[in-house]
C-alpha cells in the first residue's frame, strides 16, 4: 500500500476502431472518477492507429495520435491492444510485456491461438495480462472463471457467445423467416459483417470456447482443438419443428469435463424453452456454468458493441492500474492440469437430423435402414412440419423428414446421414442438431 | 512474483455450520488442486466452534477443532468468518485485521452495519477483505461490482437476493396457493427459517442492498439507509391479478442513482413476464445491473445453501492466498463519492394498490375520491379478479378492488391508501406493489 510516487499511470491504446474509440471516451470522460477509484491519476498517453486522419472522435486529442505503435507501447505502464488479428498484435503485446508493461486485450483470435505463450510471458516478467472483453463483451465471464470459481471445480460451461448467430436464429424463431433473409437483416442492422463466415460457421465462438476451456480446466486448449459446426444449414423448417416441441435452436460453445477427458466444441443445439439460455434473445450473449459446489450459474449481457466491450476493457485497465498503484499483481493463469482431450466420439449424444425428401414409396424404409444398419436407435420420426418457401431447395414436392435419435456415437451418426444424403429420393442439405436436456 | 518462502498459507475457519462445513470440505478435498492454482500449499490450521462435539463432518479432523476463535485467528494468514451476526464476529474480524491477517466473510448483517469500518481497517493495515458470499451466495456479484465494472458508471442494480421470498412468490404464482401455505411449504422444504421474519419482511435483502449500493456508488450506505417493504401482505388474488396482466411479483433490492441522489430500497414489484428477472424461479437469485457503457447485465445462480455459498467463500480464500503468495494485494474499497441520499419521495412511481371491499353502492366513488383529492391520477381500476379462499379475510362477500396509478409521489400514495383503508366498506390489509417497466 505504500506509494510515494503519485505520477500518473500511463496508458497506451493501440487501435481506435469501434471499441478503441469508446475505450478512449471512458478513459477521458471519467478520468477524475477513475483516479478516485485507483487512488492515483491515470493518463492516456497515446493512441496508435494506421491513419490518424481517420480519427475524428472529439474526446481523442489530435496530439495523442501516432502511427508508431511499438514506440507508444514502450512508454506506457499499461498497453491496451484493440487492433485484433494475430500479427502485428502478438508482437506488440509480447514487446510490451518484455518491456515491463501490463497488457489488456480483447483479442480472442490471438488468445485462442497463442494465449499460453502470452500468459507465460506475463508471468515470467511479473506483469499482468487481462482480457475480460475477449469473451462475452461486457459480460464478466473471464474474471469469474479466473477468480470467483477458483475454489470450485468447473464441470461445464455452455455459452451463447456469438451475437450475430443468436440474432439470426432468434429472428428466424420469432418471425418465421429463413436463414438467408435473417442474415441479410442482421447485416443491414449491423449485427453481421459483410463477410459473416467467421460468425455463422462458428469460428468466432470456437475461439471463445478455447479461451474458456483453458481457464476452466487449467489445460492448454487452443482453437485448433475445437471442432466446429455452424448454422448455415438450419432452415425455417428446422426452427418450426423445434418450436412445435417447445424447443429453441441456439449455437452453443460447450466446454466440459467428461470421463474421456475435456472437450471444447461449438454446435447448434436444441434446448427446452424453459432453459435459462433459451430466453437469450437478439444479439445478447449468455454463459451458463455448472460447478461442483456452486451448481448452476448464468451470466448475461451484451456480447459485442463499442461501449459494452469498452466497459470490460476499462474495467481491466482500472484493475491493473490499482495493482500498479499498490505495487501488486493480479493472478497468473496456471496451466498445470494437462487433462487429456476427449476424442470426438467419446460421449454419446442424441441428435435431431432433418432431411428434405421426395416422398415416394419406400423412402422412409430406405432411410431407416441406414440408421438401423449402424445400430443407431431412433426415438422419433416426424413428417408433420412442411418446408417453407423461406427454405433453400423448397418446392411443393419436397417433404421434410425429421429423425430424432436415442444416444448414439457421433461419427457413426454422421456416416448414416452421409449415406442417407446419397439416396435418390433425398435432396438438399441435411441439418444435424444436438438435443440437450 | 519472487517467493522463496514455500511454507503453507495458514487458513483459520470460524464457524462450522452449513456453509462452514462445506467450506472445510472444499479446502480439504481440493487441497492439491488449490495448491496448484495458488502456486503454494494452503493449510486449514483450525476450525473454531462453540461445541466441538457437535462437529461430525468426516473431512474435519478432530485435532483442528477449538473453542478459542481469537487464539486461532492470531495464527492464520487468512481468517474465514462464518459465524454470522454482529458480535463477536465484528471483534474477531477487527482483531484478525489488526494482527495482519486478511479476512473472508459471508456476514451480510455485519457488513451492512459496520462494513466501512472493516474496509477502512483492512486498507489501513494493508490486508484484504473479501465477501463474495455475502450477496447472492454463489453468484459472483461483489467481484463484478468491485472490479469488472470499475471502469464504468453503474446506473442501477435490481436484485432478487432473497431465496426464501422468491420461493414463496414463485410457489404462489405457479400453484395458485396463498402466502401462508407457501410459507409453510418453504419451511417444510428448508427454504425458510422457523422464524422467517428477516426474510419475508425484507431485512435480509436490505442488508444486501446496502452492501451493493456502497460498492456501486462508492458512498457510505448502511442498512439503516434502506427503507423496506416485505411480502406478507401479498395475496393469491394479487398474484392472479398480476398473471392476468402477464406480470409477476418479485421482491427486489433496488439500488439506483437518480437526479435526487442515490437510493437503496427493498420492495415487492410487478415485472413484465418478459423481463429477465421474471424467469428466476424457486430459490434462485439473480442480480440485474444497468451501467452506462456495459448496458444490461444479469447474474444468476444459487443465492444460498452450504455448497454454493462455500464455493464463493473458497473462491475468495484462493484469490487472497494468491495475493499472499505474490506479496500482493486486492483492491481496496474506495468510499470517496459521498453522494447524497435521495429522499423517500424523490422519484415518482406507478403503483398497483389492492383493497378488499364490501361491494356497496358508492364504494368505488368514495375510494376514487381519496385518490383524486390528493391529485393521484388513476391509470386503471379492476374488480375482475376475485379473492380466493387462500387469502386472509376471504369470504364470498368480499371483493378485490385493484387500482393502478400513473406516476405519483409515494408518500401521498401511502396517505391515500391509509385513508381508503379507514373507509367502512374496506376490510383487511391493502397491498401496495410498485409497477416497473
Amino acid at each position: 500500500m505504500s506509494e510515494n510516487n503519485n505520477r500518473p499511470i500511463r496508458v497506451a491504446l493501440l487501435g481506435a476502431g469501434t471499441v478503441g474509440s469508446q475505450t478512449a471516451r471512458l478513459l477521458v470522460e471519467q478520468s477524475d472518477e477513475l483516479a478516485s477509484r485507483i487512488g492515483r491519476p491515470m493518463e492516456l498517453v497515446g493512441v496508435a492507429v494506421l491513419d490518424p486522419s481517420s480519427v475524428t472522435d472529439p474526446w481523442i486529442e489530435r496530439s495523442l495520435l501516432t502511427t508508431d505503435a511499438a514506440e507508444l507501447a514502450s512508454r506506457a505502464d499499461i498497453v491496451i491492444e484493440l487492433i485484433g488479428g494475430i500479427e502485428p498484435a502478438r508482437t506488440f503485446l509480447l514487446t510490451a510485456i518484455e518491456s515491463g508493461a501490463s497488457v489488456v486485450t480483447a483479442n480472442k483470435a490471438l488468445l485462442a491461438k497463442h494465449g499460453p505463450e502470452l500468459y507465460e510471458a506475463a508471468a515470467r516478467q511479473g506483469v499482468d495480462i487481462y482480457f475480460e472483453a475477449a469473451v462475452g463483451g461486457a459480460i464478466p465471464i473471464v474474471r469469474p472463471l479466473r477468480e470467483s470459481l477458483v475454489g470450485d471445480k468447473v464441470l461445464s460451461v455452455m455459452g451463447i457467445v456469438n451475437g450475430t448467430t443468436n440474432y439470426i436464429l432468434d429472428e428466424m424463431t420469432t418471425k418465421g423467416i429463413g436463414f438467408d433473409e435473417a442474415l441479410r437483416d442482421a447485416q443491414a442492422k449491423g449485427f453481421a459483417e459483410a463477410d459473416p463466415t467467421a460468425d455463422i460457421e462458428g469460428h468466432d465462438a470456437a475461439a471463445k470456447a478455447a479461451i474458456m476451456a483453458l481457464l476452466a480446466f487449467h489445460t492448454d486448449v487452443r482453437i485448433d482443438d475445437v471442432p466446429v459446426e455452424g448454422i448455415a444449414h438450419i432452415t425455417a423448417g428446422d426452427i418450426a419443428a423445434a418450436s412445435a416441441e417447445h424447443k429453441v435452436i441456439k449455437l452453443l460453445a460447450v466446454v466440459e469435463q467428461t470421463d474421456a477427458g475435456i472437450s471444447a466444441r461449438v454446435y447448434p443445439a436444441l434446448l427446452d424453452e424453459t432453459h435459462p439460455l433459451a430466453t437469450v434473445h437478439g444479439s445478447f450473449n449468455a454463459v451458463f456454468v455448472k460447478a461442483e459446489a456452486a451448481d448452476d450459474l448464468m451470466f448475461y449481457g451484451r456480447g459485442a458493441g463499442g461501449a459494452p466491450t469498452a466497459s470490460a476493457v476499462v474495467g481491466d485497465v482500472v484493475t491493473e492500474a490499482r495493482h500498479i498503484a499498490q505495487h501488486s499483481l493480479g493472478p497468473v493463469i496456471p496451466i498445470y492440469a494437462n487433462l487429456p482431450k476427449a476424442p470426438l466420439n467419446a460421449s454419446k449424444a442424441a441428435f435431431a437430423v432433418r432431411f428434405l425428401i421426395h416422398d415416394r414409396p419406400g423412402v422412409l424404409t430406405a432411410i431407416a435402414k441406414e440408421f438401423s444398419d449402424r445400430e443407431i436407435s431412433i426415438n422419433g420420426v416426424n413428417q408433420d412440419i412442411k418446408p417453407t418457401q423461406h427454405d433453400p431447395g423448397y418446392s411443393g414436392e419436397v417433404q421434410q423428414l425429421r429423425i430424432v435419435t436415442h444416444l448414439c456415437d457421433e461419427i457413426t451418426l454422421r456416416d448414416a446421414v452421409k449415406a442417407v444424403s446419397q439416396l435418390d429420393a433425398v435432396t438438399g442439405d441435411a441439418s444435424i442438431i444436438r438435443v440437450l436436456n
